[in-house]
């Protein structure tokens, strides 16, 4: 804060979570510029904020359209957000219930689902067998992440030729969730698969890769034609570790009260793993604290954050400091809304239109 | 399931969080028989429920009160189960809105705090200075958990004797969160605390200790006077390995669907850190999938679990298993809704009111 401005975020009260609209922004634009400049679409996936704000400003900036996880998360988007047109669904979809709400879904979005067996194929080409348009459908390939998505460029051949010939789909293309770094095993398993595939006469229109490690290199995979980024928009210590970004970059903080300081190098903050999570993601301590890289977040319980310091700790009962999480995207799923914070305009509260959205 | 039974579970859509609630009524009964033997009263913490149905089988076993972590939960509670007459809150209360909120609590309920410091103490005694009932307050103190508390017997008294002094509070007693095993630990402090204030001429009227992991050795602190056990009503894969009680005491399970069984040691199920969190407690992996000990739950994301298997895995794509997860109060704040088994009779599905409470 410069001095003499009031911070507007005095009358808050903790623990809460502080979105930085202007970082927000800044993030968006320059992941869309990137993918301008390499030609490649932008579909955001929504799981990092699952805010109807910042998926229009996503949107505007240029996205295609968005990515979901779930069924569930979709519909929530969608009510929250209408003018979203056009949504992919990265997830086998499997089971009546879900198939039901899938089918009333395609019939307000240009919609699109991935599948990597036959199992999911066969119940979605079931559900929209008697619809008049049919689901498009991308075949999600294992390119490294062992994660889901089929193991070889000959089995996605084979899933894209049984999917174009069920009834009620259309074969669509490809996809994958990537391993980091994994631009040149993208490019060569697509590459194959999409030839196999022109041997059979079936053309691959979509290539959707993703990844906010990783989306410096989308150009090193130009077979992609989309590219799904999501903790892009808020960025977070994880992303900040693996060098994809610096600390005023991380729009996402958990702002949290001293609550005690009970010996010269340990206190206790109100934000514990209902705030923060325990997503480690390969690092040491819970979180970074903002100008104190001496404190190490050591220890979570529910509701109690414990930061220990090999220096003085130096926080006084009710301070308040600010935490950037290990990953954003959890963080966002505790809170039913969220705190935008747009220079000194007095603060806004944004409902997490698709919190907890699971099935 | 008994051959030719119908399983109540076939219609749920997953992930669900499924409790037993035969178990449940097992788990707090067989902690109420030792509280009662031992004479020590029992005040169960709601943060592993939330549920108000859980909330009045504690109470109609014989809890006193229940204790609740912080002013935004105990609201919920309160809202949600009216018959509540007692309640602790076991937080460091700081912050006008924090303290508005809290007045208005003590006028519907026998309500105590905690507090560790003379901050907080003296923040509490300028919001209840005015009021016509004082606001009854507990010394927290470490015993070695080395969270919150004061770090001595005689810092307890002091803390104590101050509180005693201030205006709108009733010093009320002592109170703590022991280590694992920390029996011994709780009782000289007390003890040694107890004496110090009653050289001031000061009673110690209640004694408050917890934690489910060292339930069982309660009668070994005879100096507390109420228990506050909080998992036991559910259970979870960390107190199984802790040797505190079987998988058939485990209430909350997971339910998911396989959705990707890519490698013949591999299959993913539609229950990530969303569902499961992760928390590891010190444990490898994320959950223990009931009758198959032989599986790790090894990777998650959001909206994803890895299993594998050095055995062949065996699971088939629309499969549904269920998952004992590391931790069931951090499970229980992630769903609006649980449902509850009850024997073969159709499942119900429970409002989780206390859900996401952080403030």
């Amino acid at each position: 804060m410069a001095p003499g401005t009031a911070d507007p975020t005095d009358g808050i009260d903790t623990p809460a979570v502080l979105v930085d609209m202007a970082v927000v922004q800044r993030n968006i634009d320059r992941f869309q510029s990137l993918a301008d400049r390499i030609g490649m679409k932008v579909r955001p996936h929504i799981k990092t904020h699952k805010l109807a704000e910042v998926t229009r400003m996503q949107l505007s900036a240029g996205a295609i359209g968005i990515t979901c996880q779930k069924v569930s998360e979709a519909e929530a988007m969608l009510d929250a957000c209408p003018e979203i047109r056009d949504l992919l669904i990265t997830y086998n979809i499997l089971g009546d219930e879900k198939l039901d709400h899938l089918r009333k879904l395609a019939r307000r979005v240009r919609l699109t689902v991935v599948a990597d067996n036959a199992t999911v194929v066969d119940g979605l080409s079931r559900a929209f067998a008697a619809e008049a348009e049919p689901l498009r459908v991308l075949v999600e390939c294992n390119t490294g992440a062992d994660r889901c998505g089929v193991a070889t460029p000959d089995e996605a051949c084979a899933l894209g030729l049984h999917i174009a010939a069920a009834a009620g789909l259309r074969f669509q293309g490809l996809m994958t969730y990537p391993p980091v770094g994994g631009a040149a095993s993208v490019q060569s398993f697509m590459t194959r698969a999409i030839a196999l595939l022109a041997d059979h006469g079936i053309a691959v229109e979509t290539v959707s890769s993703g990844g906010t490690p990783s989306m410096a290199q989308a150009g090193e995979a130009p077979v992609a034609t989309e590219y799904r980024p999501g903790t892009y928009a808020y960025n977070d210590r994880s992303l900040v570790a693996r060098g994809v970004c610096d600390w005023e970059d991380c729009a996402l903080t958990v702002l949290a009260t001293v609550v005690s300081t009970p010996d010269p190098h340990r206190a206790i903050i109100d934000a514990g793993s209902k705030a923060l999570t325990s997503d480690l993601l390969g690092l040491s301590g819970y979180g970074h604290v903002l100008g104190r890289p001496d404190i190490t977040i050591d220890q979570l319980s529910e509701e109690h954050g414990r930061l220990v310091s090999a220096l003085p700790i130096g926080l006084v009962v009710g301070q308040r400091i600010r935490i950037v999480p290990n990953h954003a995207c959890v963080v966002t799923n505790l809170f039913d809304s969220v705190i935008a914070i747009d220079g000194p305009a007095a603060p806004r509260t944004l409902r997490v239109a698709a919190r907890g959205k699971v099935v």
